[in-house]
């Protein structure tokens, strides 16, 4: 059962309770609702076997995961989903059929099942997720989602701001970034595409609770050729 | 070029500001960013073919449509937009094909390029679309996020009453809805799938100027069997 509107409260957060010590609720990555679904279309006639070789081949260590009809649904802390994310796409994407992935990563339960945050309740600060190389090639196309509320969040909801300052970031990694119509591009290897995708999550994060943030990347398509 | 947080300004909206009319601002769709990007990733050895003959059957009168290495970029009124994205996908549907398609709706232009809205500019009010039955079945995961900001939107920002209003409106459709974590699932006719999608983000965009949804859907899954 989903506790209704979490994130709404009247007090401003100040810094420290934004950096998740409000009121002593120290939350596990499940607690918090950290986790991605995400969705691997492999666009060959085996495409069952290259799927389920691909989630064999990604470390699930510490994370609950659950395979539904539509997506993956991944639960636990950044850095692991992070890791069995770029594991299990770039696995998909060594099979050398042209991969679309579909990404979807949440933090700050507000959602449909199972919230722990109590009304209030502040932001998370975590680490930002380190990947490593895969090579494996992939195009990005990138949405970022800090959903601040009026009164809460600092009392300062400047959703643009927040995107503006992970495009940035991303400009600093080295990945090739592209504005586009409601997304920006991201195009490099794919582990340091995804670390881009959650350093702009998680940094996002660490003031505002609930952050999402949406990606489909592109593996080995014969459009890029 | 895009202008600089187009959807932040320190006056709160008046109600008629809301509907919008601000200061004689009566943007076209283009010019309010409405439109969408979208993924068709088809599971089969045949994949390109069966993507450029179900983009050929859809019909794109009014729109602006431009293919990309990820996704296609569909700019227009939201009832053109729905239409062609319907008659797109069921296209694909059809080839019997299992097809999974990443769709993803803007309106209210912040983001990467070119936005005519000023700075202050206010929600803009749309119809909902209005689709046909498909005859193409189709289970869907659903996230939608109205990204008020402080100061801005009536000065009430507050996406989750948002988001569980959209909830509550697809109950009323006779699809079938399921909450699970990050999304909320519904399952039926792909027409009807995309109406209710395309009704929680242009309701919400009646007081949210900058409004997103994102939805993958699964057609033809063999685990759905």
């Amino acid at each position: 059962m989903r506790t209704p509107e979490p994130a709404v409260t009247a007090a401003p957060l100040s810094p420290s309770t934004a950096a998740g010590s409000a009121g002593g609720f120290h939350p596990t990555p499940h607690e918090f609702g950290v986790g991605a679904r995400f969705t691997l279309a492999v666009m060959a006639d085996d495409f069952a076997e290259v799927i389920l070789d691909a989630l064999r081949q990604a470390d699930a260590s510490g994370l609950d995961v659950a395979t539904g009809v539509v997506s993956t649904y991944v639960s636990g802390a950044e850095q692991d989903v992070m890791r069995y994310l770029s594991q299990a796409l770039s696995a998909a994407g060594r099979s050398g059929a042209h991969v679309s992935a579909s990404v979807h990563l949440s933090r700050g339960c507000p959602g449909g099942v199972t919230c722990a945050i109590p009304a209030g309740g502040a932001a998370l600060h975590s680490e930002v997720p380190v990947l490593e190389s895969t090579g494996v090639h992939c195009v990005a196309d990138w949405a970022l989602y800090p959903l601040a509320d009026a009164g809460t969040d600092g009392g300062s909801a400047d959703h643009m701001r927040d995107i503006y300052a992970a495009i940035d970031h991303a400009r600093s990694t080295g990945i090739t970034v592209t504005p586009d119509h409601y997304v920006t591009r991201l195009e490099g290897d794919l582990g340091l595409v995804l670390e881009t995708i959650a350093a702009g999550w998680v940094l996002a994060g660490r003031s505002v609770q609930h952050v999402t943030t949406h990606a489909t990347l592109s593996i080995n398509s014969p459009s890029a050729a």
